[in-house]
């Protein structure tokens, strides 16, 4: 690969490698969005996601003096502002479109719909506050290593995940396309939790460090539960043409008061875990346990072999 | 869900919704801090945490120009700067207090206390850069991939854990009250490595790739030690009502120079892997290893279909 | 522990500290690079990882105006800077070198090589754009909960770590050290997906959820090949002492259209895993496995005991 002319090095190099990228614009037009649409981008959905948090905990997360007097005008300025980011991501969204939510085409229906979905989003904040409140019990009653609620909120990764959980969920039951899911995925990056907007979730739920949780659109869990690092809640299989249950459910129900150890597998929308189980570490399942069961892995063979 | 208003739309709407969020705070004013108590916030932690590494390793992540003549005077503004930092954190977290740490009311008290804590640690750093600097030995000689200390040191995670996990072990040593784990939540977050600041690691320890591992508060790990991604050093049972080992020990002990494959899992504060041990990938242990032994999963059944 | 002298409280004691830092920084000046060679900082790779991304994906990161009128501009203006940005981290990677590419001296020649690299680089954008529309292709494809390209551009990390990767194995190819590497570590925090860049890997590739998956230097991987979260693909031993393959190859090669599910681990750089095969969730594999063949684990034993 020769180095360019001495004149002015690499410039007709470079001008020429710009018009290929621009025409490769043109050619795989679909891995981007040049045709008008403007989508969400993530920087955007960040900030409304770090403002929407900053309400559920203020004081917590940013540098702002929140306290007993001035916590109304704080509140209001941030909630302002939220009802503009959310009207403006969820108008995009609705601009998009999905296979289960066409494309609202006319703008000021959609701008009207978008203060809609938005207002209530923000009219929704107290009782999501009130499930939270079940969780950080959860978290503080569940893990002996926590010391208090402060620790739980600021530290504890797994309630961070159902925090913006319950945030993408009330926006996936209003059917708005892409935007739950840009919510969830920054979570995900955050925390390595995965769970899907869909995924139903009851109170006092609780997951410990967390690292490598998948948890699947379909889900449906109820209330007590307590998950592990690296449990999966999955499908038994993605193959398109195999027909998923008749009832449309792809992924386990984890009935009240389970907890699923570290590492364990759950997959099918069949697959149903009996109230006040325990699923022990790295067990694989895709059938239904009856209620108040302990399923572990029976004597997994080692071999033991000296290396003196 | 109707469109508000047509005079001045969703303003009274939005007012209700923010009086409703206030009234929250009153009621669920666990879930949040405003009740005067400043806590420490995630982005002072997360400054704080990146100028004590900036001072561990000069020059590496922030485009700070360090040479030989010029590095005293960047060394002592980074020192005052974080002294300052370290101060106001650790002074916040002595008046919340935890549960083996009554909170210090008396605040010249609390600023006396603060300030000798954190000279502490900025006197400890030379220590924990010698240590440190162990630990990359560890992972230049233990990974075959690895080209410099440069390199492990920029792209390692394991090596960013470690160092952070030194400073934060320091603090949780000195009883001050949530910090430590403040810290080491924002390198997990980082890493996907999740190491309690209790937990007690010896020199030359390299963790490789990382993602998903895990090690308890309790763990006692000696010198030498080489972990891969996934391994969880964890608790038998976290249960309350189960008692503890009498040790108050509930995580397990790893001897020197044991290495401990991806994905393993080793629970329980009576269990110890003796020295030089290998601990296979994917191994479920609830129970002691001599030393000199290597323990695998004995032919793992597997079932081979064709699909042709 | 006692508190310093009145006068100035800590002054003389941090000054003390500043002095015994600098000393360690001339004792391990190994784990810092005061000595005149400025390497890459991992903020400069961030801010050259970003923009080449923006480049790849115009408009869905950040929030740049992009429409097909404006975009020439864009795109000249970001590969002008990308530009730049690469030959100085180039230039810096050249001076270190690597033991299997000696540090360039003089400092013009490194230039001109540098400048050649980063021209390729930008030159070869529209190649992998290509390759990564398949990619997105297989995304959409291979997940029933996948509802546009957009959502899968901006919410899959199997596709940004994909991107990043396709990116750095084109600087691996050409020997320049240190920056590779920086790049896929940068996106192995962000996604929990850790993909040495000398991994060889064929289009239309696809990793659901990801964290947690580890792909080694030496893999060889097929054309329409899916893989799941905590997939390991890693060498048998890392023992410096035990001979590598004669092929050097120390991971597996992974044949075209294999599916391989949550949890598996293959390892070695003689296990071939077939065309067409499947690897089951959780299975550990050291050999190869033929051509359309599912490998799954049998019946794994479990205990269900009652706990009513």
């Amino acid at each position: 690969m020769p180095v360019d002319s001495p004149n002015i090095p690499g410039r007709s190099d470079l001008a020429e490698a710009v018009e290929r990228i621009v025409e490769s614009y043109r050619q795989h037009g679909n891995i981007n969005h040049l045709d008008g649409t403007n989508l969400p981008s993530r920087s955007e959905a960040t900030e409304l996601l770090d403002d929407l948090v900053s309400i559920l905990f203020p004081g917590y997360f940013v540098q702002e003096q929140v306290d007993a007097l001035t916590c109304r005008y704080f509140v209001g300025e941030r909630c302002a502002r939220v009802l503009r980011r959310l009207e403006r991501a969820i108008d995009r969204a609705l601009a998009l479109g999905a296979p289960d939510a066409p494309a609202i085409m006319d703008s000021s229906e959609r701008a009207a719909l978008a203060h809609e979905h938005a207002l209530a989003l923000i009219a929704a904040i107290p009782d999501i506050r009130h499930t939270l409140d079940t969780d950080v019990f959860a978290a503080v009653s569940g893990d002996p290593a926590a010391r208090s609620r402060s620790e739980v909120i600021l530290a504890y990764p797994g309630v961070e995940a159902i925090a913006v959980h319950r945030l993408a969920h009330f926006l996936y039951r209003r059917r708005i396309p892409l935007l739950p899911r840009l919510l969830s995925e920054i979570v995900h990056r955050r925390t390595g939790i995965d769970i899907h907007p869909g995924a139903n979730i009851g109170p006092f739920f609780f997951i410990d460090h967390g690292t490598g949780v998948v948890i699947g659109e379909t889900c449906r869990i109820g209330a007590h539960v307590k998950i592990y690092q690296g449990v999966t809640l999955g499908a038994l299989s993605v193959d398109r043409s195999v027909n998923p249950p008749a009832s449309g459910q792809r992924h386990p129900t984890i009935e009240d008061h389970v907890t699923i150890y570290a590492g364990a597998t759950i997959l099918g929308g069949d697959t149903v875990i009996g109230a006040r189980s325990i699923i022990g570490g790295n067990v694989w399942l895709t059938r239904s346990v009856p209620t108040d069961t302990m399923v572990i892995l029976d004597n997994p063979s080692l071999r033991f072999v000296s290396v003196a």
